[in-house]
């Protein structure tokens, strides 16, 4: 379906979000990272995780829920190992300042790792493991979350859409960034079939009872997701397996909830959420270049394999998100009317000005 | 379908397994490793990986194409990185080595991650993960191997499949394991469909086109196993997308073989196949017995959640193959007919006694 939608340059509304944060009293520069983690999700086709999520934040922040200038603290420490306390703080601002201490102690000791407690919700999780690119690192990222998700043969939601990426430079190519739920589809993808009437494939969702079902409708309201693989018998149990993964490495590990006990978006206590970060050295195993020039010969040898009949590309993990990235910079990045009015209410909320409106397009999104 | 099997108990095929390597110029501790893999592999239930599999690695090394006696060495290191070379060595004797290069390391500075180059075939990648265990520390183990899978839009197998491991420790519960294809599921389950006229699951495989198929035969005859997820619908892209960081991890980052270059099981040429193995130490982050704890609590919520219809158990990674192993060293583990007459006859070429008929039984296999 096609819609009229605003467009906005990417800078602008970096601006406007970062000021936006700015007047809620968060410190300039962590309102310069939360606002480049959500223009960075548009830019990358991933707008479930974009603008359109600001009031989230921003209302957490206003009833207190969310600390706007948090106490990040390093709990624990050795030469590869980081925990740390984000202070209740925004995810955005607390999963930076731990990629960029995993970063800084790699440089001395190879690799290294941190276990987040006491976050938020951090956005996409390519942001930080990409954080690493730029420093010849290989970059890790995983989070919990609120659950949506039920375990094989359950009915219930017991973990959330736990993401895992990992970020790895090349040179001549774009470099591999993996960024992948643990569940088959987001909950997005639920809402936008039952919108539209449309059936969903098996394996995406449970009904009420836990028993796959095509019925979106049945999955959004009493049901759940099903993990990557879907059904047991398309070993949905491994989706499970990696999600809970994610949870040890991220609740357990840190110290953070875990599984159900992640607080919810609407709560008025703390979330709880917990982040797990790493950086590996790619000069600690081989020269840099030599690795790259690998790298991009991988990246090659996938794109240029035989097609399936009727195919005509074979994708590399974040190839697709950088070519949206180009495309929105150059073309500016569109803005749903129900995202343009919840910018223009916050504006004026906030006396922050809103001059975003360059034109208006007709754009279909992926 | 049942077969009349014999049964022999774990010590008796271990100490029988351990000669025959003996025999074949592999010294003493290095035999009883790989024994001791083989084993495991059977008693976890997962036998695809056990003595099953034993003369592929006896026919490597009686033809030097599998070096009996490698110089395995470590090639670069950091506080917490190596970079090891297994002189292609058997995949267990290699494996075994990194991963306890790993524990070592990961002692002194909180964590520690091997790449290693130039190894062959290890098993089960679980065995690895699991020796962190002991130790109060989290496992991780990943292997690339012979191409069987196709990317997603793809028609050709680009890349094996995969397995990652990752073990991490409780007190009261068993450990969780996860140690999964990053296929849907392994060719051994395509072949049994087809011995049994059955159909498989849609996502299973792809036909020669590339088109996901219901048919074994398809699959097995000039098609490919789809990456977890199944079709693209399903997002098996992100299957896809696992399997590439499993090969960047221990293909390209040590400078073994990846992708569609890793060396086929019966080719004259070192297979020159990469693993990644790491360890992670939980006192680095928090104190032992609280995670042990958190975790005993994660595992047991999950056991707890309710149940699908129809269904009355939810599994957490690890617990069917740890109550297979318990059950098997108790009852014996049972011999396919084959497998037993490929035994008679390494004991008759190699002169080992095989004392290893404890009786027949019906077994039911998983």
């Amino acid at each position: 379906m096609e819609q009229k939608e605003k467009r906005v340059d990417a800078e602008t509304l970096l601006s406007f979000v970062k000021q936006v944060f700015k007047r809620l009293g968060v410190p300039e520069e962590d309102a310069g990272v939360t606002a480049d983690v959500l223009v960075q999700a548009d830019l990358r086709g991933i707008e479930s995780h974009g603008v359109a999520r600001i009031s989230r934040y921003v209302d957490r922040i206003r009833q207190n829920e969310i600390e706007a200038k948090p106490k990040i603290r390093v709990l624990a420490e050795t030469p590869s190992t980081l925990l740390i306390d984000g202070g209740n703080g925004l995810g955005q601002v607390v999963g930076a300042y731990a990629m960029r201490r995993c970063i800084e102690k790699a440089r001395a000791s190879g690799a290294c790792f941190a276990s987040v407690r006491n976050s938020n919700h951090f956005g996409i999780a390519g942001y930080y493991s990409m954080m690493a690119l730029k420093n010849y690192m290989i970059g890790i990222s995983m989070t919990n979350a609120w659950r949506l998700v039920t375990p094989t043969y359950g009915r219930k939601a017991m973990f959330g859409t736990n993401p895992i990426s990992i970020a790895v430079p090349a040179e001549g190519r774009m470099p591999f960034v993996l960024d992948m739920a643990t569940s088959v589809v987001p909950i997005g993808k639920i809402e936008v079939c039952e919108r539209r009437g449309e059936k969903v494939p098996l394996g995406w969702g449970a009904d009420k009872d836990g028993i796959p079902t095509t019925d979106p409708s049945a999955i959004r309201t009493g049901g759940f997701l099903m993990p990557l693989g879907g059904t047991a018998e398309n070993a949905g149990y491994k989706g499970y397996g990696l999600a809970v993964m994610v949870d040890i490495l991220s609740g357990v590990l840190s110290g953070a909830a875990y599984g159900p006990f992640v607080g919810a978006p609407d709560s008025e206590e703390p979330c709880n959420i917990g982040h797990f970060f790493g950086a590996i050295r790619i000069d600690a195993f081989r020269p840099e270049e030599d690795f790259c020039r690998d790298m991009d010969h991988l990246i090659t040898v996938l794109n240029e394999a035989p097609k399936a009949a009727g195919q005509t590309r074979i994708y590399v993990a974040g190839e697709k998100e950088f070519e949206m990235e180009s495309k929105l910079r150059a073309e500016g990045i569109p803005l749903h009317p129900k995202v343009y009015s919840t910018l223009e209410k916050l504006a004026k909320e906030l006396e922050v000005p809103l001059k975003i409106d360059i034109g208006t397009a007709s754009v279909k999104r992926r």
